[in-house]
């Protein structure tokens, strides 16, 4: 198989990270509960693990990085924990449902009020239009590093900007960059940073996380055991713990901890270089291929390494199980989570194939999925 | 090291575990998002999990397993999602934070009440209480199964009884018997089964959830991706995606599901008699050593095996660190997350030095812990 899938999950993690896997689970015993042996080697590679996602995510304080099974409960953590009646948002018709169905769910059940920066047919936006936009109850800017379905970046930065001018707190969605391009919490302006472990970090599966700048309160989410401060009715207050309930994936972070060893020790500007230099061999390869529409903006390298296209009127879900089944190269077909961006592409009927690159992807596949879709438009 | 903290996580797993996990990292994609091998790998391992689950404990449906990172987690689910203002709620001193911690947020943020069968100087509540206790109002009874401090076992199926007579929703913490003891919801007249998988189920850290019974409904929690019905602004309503956004911990459920294959062909029988006739043997070594008292009800076999003891007068996180520095015997001191059964036991400010067992605990070393208690006490 020819996994080009990675902006679902990447398949292929760094070897350190199975065996990372293995040696926890002979070895662990449960982080925070206990002072012997294995205790302690489970919250000595969790603690590592928070202070390696700090260092590469640009988070002041390493116990400010607080894990979570996936980065749609750090989205719902972040987005229910800052945000109520009366607040209006604004956010972006880039985003998965990951962040879109946490914020209608704020509009129905807590009278909040969010407006989506609307995107061209290429998936960009109008920077402009967050000052349109603005209202005197703005309270914040929720939105996507770089949508899941084209690849488009958001100018991080400079939205971050936008919200130190007007005082907003600033949530992004980190899920498809975090280890595969330079994030810089302090340098962006970013509040509260949501990542997943399995994807571009090449972590486990079950692995994810918030970082919060120092000063950012954020509500209770789960609450119930947390190895200290038994007789506080109340769960600690104190992060990581006040977003942590319950027992933490120490197996699964042991994982990330080696996954980001690896990810530091090749750099994520070589992940990035490696990673756009296949999507550009990939693109190049199909854009000109008649019956091909290939969607999103390819006119700068600050973008995730995806290329969705459609060939011809061809349902988008025939077209991947061909892909899977001629010619064993897998992708993904179907509306991928982004509803409003379909809308804007004009795809939402027809849905789209998304080619997703990773670190362990070749030329030589790049080039087999090239010709693949080469024969299928012929 | 001797681990004798099986009722914080099972340190000893199966061999099988680790090596589901490894293949399942090499092999999987996203569940549910895409048609690849990949994706179907885990989409299959994934629902024969919640088979084997739903065998286990007795859930007339498979796809009413919703998975979880924690039973913390599904606790939470299962309180926020059924209990509101208004409602009455009984409980009891048995319960550990994941059950306490969010009934109390329910009385202080939602105005329900709650009122808590009051246990006995060796653990015990009285059953009559539960008529007692009840009001017009009361909607809910949540209890352990099992007691994470000393091991005492609720009626599940009394306390199920009187829940049906009296039209109440029935939510069980089986946290420290699921798979180390028979559960059957249907039998029990259990309503939510809420389990961890890390336990006495021997799978990976990151796993739980719960089993619901066909026609409860439960709110849901969070909400964003899952990879079907796009274009809906509400998270689907249908189990098990009502209750499980973003991507699963497919890599654990692969060592969840291997450890069920384990537990299924040993037997939940065999296992339970295996870890009580180490409890018994441990038990029958300690209570009689001068200086020693030991906590919980020992009359009954139907029980966790859990030994909570102290040593005199002497703190118990001293006593836990000497059978850990110079003997090597790993146990847990201090207050366990159960707060009310402290109080109850009159151990609040001593806590207790607890011995959990395993299934893969040997005569040996129980003789081992018994011996180091032993001259801990002289």
């Amino acid at each position: 198989m020819i996994y080009l899938d990675n902006a679902a999950t990447t398949l292929r993690k760094p070897d350190c990270v199975a065996q990372a896997v293995c040696a926890a689970l002979g070895s662990f015993g449960n982080d925070g509960r206990g002072v012997h042996a294995g205790a302690l080697s489970a919250s000595r590679i969790i603690y590592e693990t928070r202070e390696r996602l700090a260092s590469l995510l640009g988070c002041a304080r390493a116990d400010h990085v607080v894990f979570t099974a996936n980065s749609t409960e750090a989205l719902n953590i972040a987005i229910n924990g800052a945000l109520g009646a009366g607040d209006h948002v604004l956010s972006t018709d880039l985003e998965h449902n990951s962040v879109l169905r946490p914020l209608y769910r704020l509009q129905q059940e807590r009278g909040a009020a969010v407006d989506f920066l609307h995107a061209d047919t290429v998936g960009r936006i109008d920077y402009d239009d967050f000052e349109r936009l603005l209202k005197p109850n703005t309270r914040a800017v929720v939105c996507t590093h770089a949508s899941n379905l084209v690849g488009n970046m958001l100018d991080i930065a400079r939205i971050g900007k936008f919200a130190k001018e007007h005082g907003l707190l600033f949530i992004v969605d980190a899920s498809q960059t975090a280890g595969a391009y330079p994030v810089d919490m302090e340098r962006m302006g970013i509040d509260v940073l949501c990542f997943t472990g399995h994807k571009s970090l090449m972590g486990p599966q079950g692995t994810g996380g918030l970082c919060i700048r120092e000063g950012v309160e954020l509500r209770r989410w789960k609450v119930g055991g947390s190895g200290v401060k038994t007789f506080l009715t109340e769960h600690p207050g104190e992060l990581p713990t006040r977003l942590e309930a319950g027992t933490l994936n120490g197996h699964g972070i042991a994982g990330l901890h080696a996954a980001l060893g690896f990810i530091e020790s090749v750099g994520v500007e070589a992940i990035h270089a490696h990673e756009i230099a296949l999507m550009r061999r990939f693109y190049g390869a199909v854009r000109g291929i008649e019956g091909v529409t290939v969607y999103g903006d390819f006119e700068t390298d600050a973008r995730a390494p995806i290329v969705a296209l459609n060939v011809r009127s061809y349902a988008s879900d025939e077209v991947a199980d061909e892909l899977s089944e001629v010619y064993g190269i897998a992708t993904r077909a179907g509306a991928h989570c982004a509803p409003r961006l379909h809308c804007a592409l004009g795809t939402r009927e027809q849905g789209a194939v998304r080619f997703s690159f990773g670190y362990f992807n070749t030329e030589d596949e790049v080039d087999a999925a090239a010709e693949a879709v080469r024969r299928i438009a012929q």
